[in-house]
């Protein structure tokens, strides 16, 4: 089956879905994006992310292309025209197709909406959590702004790329301080011998996830103790676990930093506990 | 006349030139540009370009879609079915379309390859430099290898909007300590009471200017005295001239910075002189 597109208006297949190259997602990076997971069928924490999308599309003074409801309700037709029960659902808007020109267009412009959804299998996920992650560590030299989820995502795609030609899967950035900012594309986490969890706090230096914020949730239902500050790969490297959370990974032990085993080498009980409560504290629409 | 683009191996209408929604250039800002003066119908300093184009793409091993000899022949192709005679050719390579994944492509794909070009009026940029444009000043909180003219350009497109909302036509980044690095789209200079010429060194924190490099060659020839060393934006304010350099803009006059006239708030001789003398001492093809 072919994956269906939307964009712009019209659902079309993928190979066909296309943008203008005046796009200026395309020349400028000029938009946002978000990742929802999808679990048996349904969206998970929609109104979350849709809200964040809202904060970033205002921080750029990029108007909507369409209202809330309305890309829900987009997001959940991909959803269903690509058959997908598990996996994830994109949805970016950039700030329309004008002549190159770095200011904002002066003739305002309709944003440009693009909606995917792929199907992710359920079972190499689980085995992947139950093998764990490795993750190196890169200086982190993005721009001031990755509390805004845009496109601008050539620091990321780069730091990634260094993990794997490390035989790693996810790159923590570290601050001029020595501090672990947050991953490529996922918040950082470690759990302490005595049981306390930590995590930087989702200041301008790091993007405020959605799933961090489900675990932020989790935390204090189950009354695990929570110290949001910040840590450094040492500290990472002796603690009793550490795990990343990201909407497609949910919370993904990390077994190793820069070579070095965390913990016991292995996924520990407390990232194996929230992944598998997780769940019971997201909404599904 | 509609305009025409290159577009991955066809000429096209611009209105009808696209890419796919997965190429990388839209959803990671994972590509490289060069923009081109086009003076007389001939293409200013193109294997300048082309070299910072090879150094680009290396730094970020990107392939090249095509051999730079092709490279410079599709631009002049673009330049002739446009029928530019003065204006600019904008060329932009991505890593080409690939299932989204931040890491590279773990199948090679072909890089994707756009050429566009369009006229700009002589008259009004010559009416422009006769009037000087203003700058404001902005915190330079963009990524840490701006030294690749990659597409990763959203903090450069708030500070030229930052400019816009107050009247300016362009932002100049203000490092931590204090210093201008550069402006959103070109270099920064300044010219002292006694004549020395002051720009910012070509390291990391800034892009290596092609039109920055030809005027280092005018300054030689001329005998003119340069120092290359960073400057605050008071040291500009209270400068004899400043002036802006890219290849749209050759040497632009600065008259204003953050509202403060500088010199005494008109162009001033060395800048229009520089400007004079520019074309002598660039490269035509």
């Amino acid at each position: 089956m072919s994956r269906i597109a939307y964009v712009n208006g019209q659902y079309v297949p993928q190979r066909d879905a296309v943008v203008n190259i005046e796009d200026r997602g395309y020349q400028f990076a000029d938009g946002v994006y978000e990742v929802c997971e999808v679990s048996r069928g349904r969206i998970v924490d929609a109104p979350k992310h849709l809200a964040r999308l809202q904060r970033s599309l205002g921080e750029l003074r990029i108007a909507e292309p369409t209202p809330t409801p309305v890309l829900a309700m987009i997001m959940r037709e991909v959803i269903r025209r690509n058959r997908v029960r598990d996996g994830i659902v994109y949805l970016q808007i950039t700030r329309g197709v004008a002549r190159r020109d770095h200011g904002f267009p002066l003739h305002p412009v309709k944003p440009s909406l693009v909606v995917t959804a792929k199907t992710l299998s359920v079972e190499r996920r689980q085995q992947t959590a139950a093998r764990g992650i490795r993750v190196v560590t890169v200086p982190d030299n993005r721009w001031g702004r990755v509390d805004i989820k845009s496109t601008s995502l050539l620091p990321n795609v780069l730091a990634r790329q260094a993990a794997r030609d490390q035989g790693a899967q996810e790159a923590w950035f570290v601050d001029a301080d020595g501090f672990v900012t947050e991953g490529a594309s996922s918040n950082a986490w470690i759990v302490k011998d005595d049981g306390r969890i930590v995590t930087r706090p989702a200041t301008n230096e790091i993007l405020a996830g959605i799933t961090r914020s489900v675990v932020l949730d989790v935390l204090a239902a189950l009354q695990m103790k929570l110290e949001e500050r910040p840590f450094t790969p040492e500290e990472a490297s002796t603690a009793a676990e550490a795990f990343v959370t990201a909407s497609s990974q949910i919370v993904m032990p990390v077994v190793a930093i820069d070579g070095r085993p965390v913990g016991t080498g292995q996924p520990g009980p407390v990232a194996a506990r929230l992944r598998d409560e997780f769940h019971r504290f997201s909404q599904f629409s």
